[in-house]
Formats: C-alpha cells, sequence, structure tokens
C-alpha cells in the first residue's frame, strides 16, 4: 500500500462525504490532542470534541459536520470509531513476511501450501500440514503435523500449532500462543499416581478470530474444543479442553476458562475473570473484570464479584469482619429478637 | 501402534473381563452420548449410565456387568475411568518426531545425546546439555547449555529448558512454557535503582512430572526451585525461584506460587489459586479456585477465598457495604449495649 | 570470569571492610544454614544472625563485625543484601552465547549489528532491525522488522521482539516473553462483527529494564507503550496497549494492566494485581497481591482488595452472608431506628 492518501481517496476507501480540501494529503493517523499536521485524527465520542479546538490534524473524521472547527477537512461517517478501524489497515505498517518460503524455513514435502503463501525463517511446517493460500507465518512459527490453517491466517512469531489443530480464515494468532497443548486430564491411581489422559481432540476454530500473545487453548480430550467465528481474544487467556466459546465473544486478558464449559455468543470478559469447568454460560452475558464464576448463567446480563479495593488498614479491619460475618448477622437476628 | 484392536486384545491390555464379542474391531474411544460403532467408551459415573441407552458404541468399560444395556460388548474393570486413561494412550493419535537429530536442527558438538533420541526441525541443543535415551524434542524447542533431560521426556514445540536445569525421566513439557527463567530477584539501591541477583540455583524436576503450555518455572537464586516426582501443573501457571512442590500435588491453569514456598505432596489447586512467598503449606491441602493464600497452612484440609458472584447491581451495593463493615460491626456493637 | 576469588579480591570488588583471611579461596555464595566450606554467605536482616552459629561458610557478609563468631572471616559492607547482588554477578554460571553469529542463526541483510553481538543458533533478526553492541540473543530469539535493541541487551531463549519495537540498554527479556503484539483493540460492527484497529504504535522500552518469562507487553494502538528506566516485571504479566510504566516500578508475576493505564514511578505491585484501564496512578503506590485497582489513585500509599483465606464451610457461610449484605445493613439501620 501507499504510504499517503489524498482526502479524495480516504473518502472513498471510507464510505464517507468530505467537507473541505480533497487534495490534502494525509500520511497517519494521530490522536486528536496530539496529531500533527499530515495526519487524521477521529472523534468517537462527544466528550474529546474540545480537543479539536488545538489539534493540529489535517482532518478529522466525525459523525456530523462541526461548524467553527480547527480542523477544517471533516470525513463524515455513520461511525467515527468503525471509520477509524478501518483507517488502520490503511494505515497499517506491520512490515509484511516476504511472499515466499525463507531457505531457512523447513516445510516437511509432505505439507500442502495455498497460493501466495509467506514463510518466515526459522518456521517449521510439519508433515501432513495444510496452510491456505496467502497465509503468513512470522520467524520460528510452529504448524504440527497435520494442522490446518486457512485462507489469509497470521501466525506471528514464534506461535505454535499443534498437530491436528484447525484454523479457519483469517485467523491472527500472536507470538508465543499455543493452539493444541493438551487438556489436564488425568485419572488418579493411588499405585500410579496422575496416570495421564492422552487428549485426542482437537482445537477447532472458526474464521476472523484473533489471539493475543501468549495464550494456551487446549486440544479436545475426545471431543474438540470450539472457538466460533469472529471470537477474539486477549493476551494471555487460558482456554481448557472442551471448552466452546460461541461466535463474536470477546475475551480480555488474563481470563481463565476451565474444562468443558460453554460460553455463548456475544459475550464479553473482563480481565482475570475465571470460569469454573462444566458450566453453561448464556449468550450475551457480560462479566466484570475479575469475576468468579462458579454457576452456569442461563440470563443475558452483567455480573461480577470481587471486592473493593481499600487502603490497607480499612481493608484488614473490614477484612476480619468479613471473616466473621455469619457471626455477626447472628447477632443482627438476635437483635431482632430482642425486640 | 496399529490404530485399531479387537476387544480380546484391549481385555488384555487393560487386565479387564470381557462380555461380549472379542473379534469386535475398535478403532476409536468415543463419549457415551456422541460414539459411533466401532468406538469404545466408559461409564465412570453412575449418573452417566442412561447414556449407554442410545449409544451407538461398539463397546464400554465399566465398573460392573449391566444387564440390558444397549451397549452389549462390554469390558468389566476395577477402575474405569483409569481403564479409560490407558485407552487413551492405545489409541493416541499424536504423530511422534521420527527418530532422528533432523538436518534442520542444531545439536552443540558438546551435547550428549542418549538412544532413540528424536530431534525436530528448529531445535536447539546447547553446549554441554544432555538428552536422555528415546527423549524426543519437537519443532523449535531450546535445550540451554548444561541442561539434562532424562529418559522418555517430551518437550512440545517451542519449549524451553535453560542451561543446567535438570528434567527427570518421563517428564513432558508443553509448549511454550520455561524452565529455568531467572527469579525476581534484586537488591533496592537509592542509587542504582534495582540491583539484579543473578540467580544460581536450577529447576530440578523429578520423574513423571507434565507441565502444561505457557508456564514459567524459575531458577533458585542459591539453591534449587524444586517439583517432586509425579506433580501435574495446567497452562499459564507461575512458580517462583526456590518453590518446592511435593509428590504428586496437582495444580490448575493460571495459578502463582510465589519465591520460596514449600507446597506439600498430595495437595491440590483449583485455577488461579495465588499463593504469598516463604509460606509452608502442608501435605494435602486442597484450595478451591481463586483462593489468595496469604498464611501457611499446617493441617490438610479444603481452603477458599473470594467472593461470591452476583448481577452486577447487587454486587454493587453489597461492595458498598463491605467497605464499610468494621462500621457497621461498630453499630451492632453499640445495639447490644443499648439492649 | 574466574570460578573463584580470594578474599581480598572480593573485599576490593564489593568495596567492603576485610576482617580475616585475605587468601582465603571463595568459589561460590550459599545460603547462611546450608553453605559449605568455600563458600561466602550473607546476612542481611539479624533473625538470621542465629544461622552463623553453625555455618560452615567460609566467610559472610555483614554490616557489622560481629564477635564470636563461627564465621570467621566477615567482610563489612553498608549494605550485605546489595553486596550480595553484586557477588551474584561475580559468580554468575549462565553460560554466555559465544560472541558470534552461529551459522544456524538468520540475520537479514538489511538488519544493523554492533560490535561484539552474540546471537545463537535459531535466531531470527529480521529486515531493518538493529542489534546495539554486545547484546546477547539466546536460541530461537526473533527480533522482527525494524526493531531496535540497545547495548548489552539479553533476549533469551525464544524470546520475540516485534516490529519496530524499541529496547533501551541493558535490558534483559526472558524466555517466552512478548514486546509488541497487537493490542486488543476492535471497533464493534453490527455487521462485521470485531473490526480489527491495527495497532500502528510501538512498546518502547527504557534502559536497565528486566521483563520476566512469558509476559506480553502490547504495541501501543497510535502512540507507543512505554516502559520507563529501571522498571521490573516478573513472569506472566500482561501489559496493555498504550500503558505507561514510571521508573523503577516493580511488577510481580500474574499482573495484568489494561489498556492507557498511567502507572507512576516506585510503585510496586504483588502478584495478580489486575488494573483497570485508563486510570492514572500516583507515584510510589503499592498494591497488596490480589488488589483489582478500578479507579485512578492520586495518593501514594498502600492498598489492597480480596477477601481472606478460610476453611471452605466457613467462607461458604460468610460468602452467603456477603450477598447480602446491603439487605442486613438495612436491617441494623431499622433496629437502630426503633432504639
Amino acid at each position: 500500500m501507499p504510504s499517503s492518501y489524498n482526502l479524495t481517496d480516504l473518502t472513498t476507501l471510507l464510505d464517507a462525504q468530505l467537507l473541505g480540501d480533497g487534495e490534502c494529503i494525509i500520511s497517519g493517523i494521530g490522536d486528536a490532542a496530539t496529531a500533527t499536521a499530515g495526519q487524521i485524527t477521529f472523534i468517537s465520542n462527544k466528550k474529546y470534541l474540545p480537543q479539536l479546538d488545538t489539534s493540529a490534524a489535517s482532518a478529522v473524521l466525525l459523525a456530523a459536520p462541526l461548524d467553527n472547527c480547527a480542523v477544517v477537512n471533516q470525513l463524515i461517517v455513520a461511525d467515527p470509531y468503525l471509520a477509524y478501524a478501518k483507517l488502520t489497515l490503511i494505515f497499517d505498517n506491520r512490515p509484511k513476511t516476504p511472499a515466499l518460503i525463507h531457505p531457512a524455513a523447513v516445510v516437511d514435502p509432505s505439507a500442502k501450501l495455498g497460493e501466495g503463501v509467506r514463510i518466515a525463517a526459522g518456521c517449521v511446517v510439519e508433515a501432513g500440514a495444510e496452510v491456505g493460500d496467502h497465509t503468513e507465518l512470522c520467524a520460528g512459527a510452529v504448524v504440527g503435523p497435520n494442522a490446518k490453517l486457512g485462507q489469509h491466517c497470521l501466525l506471528h512469531a514464534n506461535a505454535t500449532i499443534a498437530h491436528h489443530c484447525v484454523l479457519g480464515n483469517r485467523v491472527k494468532v500472536h507470538s508465543g500462543t499455543t493452539v493444541g497443548s493438551d487438556g489436564f486430564g488425568y485419572a488418579p491411581s493411588r499405585d500410579e499416581g496422575w496416570v495421564k489422559i492422552h487428549q485426542l481432540g482437537r482445537v477447532v476454530i472458526g474464521d476472523d478470530v484473533e489471539v493475543g500473545a501468549n495464550c494456551a487453548i487446549d486440544r479436545g480430550a475426545i471431543k474438540d474444543t470450539i472457538i466460533a467465528d469472529g471470537v477474539i481474544i486477549d493476551n494471555l487467556v487460558h482456554i481448557a479442553h472442551n471448552v466452546t466459546i460461541g461466535k463474536r465473544t470477546a475475551i480480555a486478558g488474563c481470563v481463565g476458562i476451565a474444562g468443558s464449559t460453554e460460553v455463548g455468543a456475544g459475550c464479553t470478559m473482563g480481565g482475570f475473570v475465571a470460569i469454573n469447568g462444566h458450566l453453561k454460560i448464556a449468550d450475551n452475558v457480560h462479566f466484570n473484570g475479575g469475576t468468579v464464576v462458579t454457576k452456569s448463567i442461563a440470563e443475558a446480563g452483567h455480573y461480577a464479584s470481587g471486592s473493593p479495593m481499600q487502603d490497607v488498614r480499612s481493608w484488614r479491619r473490614n477484612m476480619v469482619r468479613l471473616s466473621q460475618l455469619d457471626e455477626w448477622v447472628g447477632r443482627i437476628k438476635k437483635l431482632e429478637d430482642q425486640q
């Protein structure tokens, strides 16, 4: 892609309406407050409108024309935040891996590579694996035996896809992440200790999924672990064996979901949400960060757990009382009886 | 291994008693509910027995013969779940790394490799390292200088064993995991900031240990970090320097154990358990998921912390009260004084 | 470095005062309780002084001379713990990567390497990257396109630095860690689902920073994610896009910091601290392990959240009451009204 565009071009690319100078050249995106000349900015929330008064941006994405605005070039769009997202693709600066198999990559002769596949140095594609058209593997990525990647996928450096796992199209996996590690399954034996249950299932990921850095998604024990289309997952997320995640669910960093839990579609989880195993979470359930989920949830809604942050002294005093709470409730009841 | 067995063979392999047709061919394992013809299933909990009524499985592992069962071929074993675990080894579908040193692996000339070692492309075995007989390194695994792996170990792709660390026999380490990262040790200095304490100890792991994906186990500061025989560790677990973990303790995902804590044998930890440093946890202590452990525990038993999940509105109201709890207890006391 | 020193040499190296035999040979460091002959130990806290009574150590670092001490050779220093830290550098046993580019490393012709750079087998240095003088890359480390590492940096095995990210001098990054993964940014779209906001910023890390194993530090969305000089970060820490961390802040394991939060200088965070996005944390704020931070903090001090660990039965009873707490407070108020 070119590194700069004039506003007429951007107007077309974003399906916008242009107020101002179509010849103005834009070479990047900036925050309203810190953008420099030649950059375009956006306002997705009215409370940030005052930032435009002093903005040096050469153009702005807005939901409606703004009179007397310091930024005279305005691109009017239905959803400025969505238009900004599309703009980031236009100005994406990530250097792509060249469209060839680097001589220092190792591709097993039995692997099948699609057209336009990009494989960087240090990658390993094992026997029987399939890599779809235009998929890109950055340095050190490993595609295990018989794994299958769709088209236009992107494995960042040092990502690992284990044997037999399946990625749909346009799946992105960030560095350090493991797709297809063994689930944590053992049979206890007095004589032999924990006897490993070899994990025979796969991880099957749909289309348009993104998995952040240093996540671990376990393969199923017998059946598969399933991540549906459009799911987005942040960093350091643990998804155990046989979990299923419904379409377009969004999972923030440091979340852990224990085995066999079924999460619905359209859910959101803040950071550090911890979900027990064998639960069923309905569609459109939203968890605050840090929620510990120990029961199934049948109804859409917002849920939370966790205790409030305080200065250490107040917190200690309150926590002593919390550890006696049932007793204090008993004393309230006794007082009530005495009325 | 062959990909299918007749029931007579499986009966022998599992030390079972066969009811039914010994010639019946089994080519895989299925859930009772979804198994197809040619698969064997298992019932380890009576509540799942009704699933057999409609199961298409060709055989079932049971603790006792079941009359009038839709699945007529029954293998009677003392512990169906344990027998299922053993069956998963028989039907394990993970393609093994070929029994040779891949030409695109790098093994330092001073490293010692045992018999039947398997080293995939992209692996690096550094100077002075030892890899025991029949140990397998998947693509991109790194064995640091002077590290020592026992026999029949398995490093999954992109696992890292740092210098001087020791793994016993039959140790499995999953992708992305680091054994032997530096402990978090620094001396504060007004002039120089945090002055690093170089970590001179090792990680020493016993036999039959499994470590999940994307874990970090730090080397000791002076002495070693010790993981005893038979310990099992799930994904994204952090074990700090000088920690010791007793035999057969099981640690679920996202657990963190701070420095110098000693965990006993036979303990279990649910996900997200957080244990402070310099504590001593007795044998056979069981922590619910999410328990924050700030004190040593001298007695076996079940422990927990954390607050209940609620809808966000109820939770907010209760949390306001929790942050005032000591004050409300004072008001209860005052009411009692007034009686 | 040599593997042993006499006490006269160590006295000079540590700027100490020697009481005892300068010819005594020291070949390692030991704990006071378990040190053997030939080792030096240290006492940084008076409560451990009794350990010297039975110590076999050949010398000890002390803040003041100790009469009648079983360890007769004493090095008197202003800060024994700091002197111990410096001693660990002297006795550091990590085998360094040889000072050359391993033939099985891949360095793009357009990358710039400083003097004395050490690059192990399996490393990949991508186009346009810069690696400063005396920086060391252990096996399998990846330096992405246009990334820039300062002098005397150390990337442990399988660490990943993504494109355009910048590391200052003397930065250490442990195995499995990702610097520069994409921030978790998406625009919701009814028609298209989560539309990715490509992350155009960098991670910029100052001097003398150490990042533990299996961390993920996201690049900024538009501006950069900033880690200031002297920051230390333990394992499995998640730092989201556009976060800024002030000088010499220390972050323990399993912490997560959400997007755009500004953390001050000189802060400390215990393990599992979770900080919401878009907050501002003042300098010298200290969080207990497990604190969930949902509000900005303007004042230095100690803060905590979380609930106390108990045996499971007591905990369950108290938690039932906690989920009714607002109701019980109402009953206290009613009782007060009836007085």
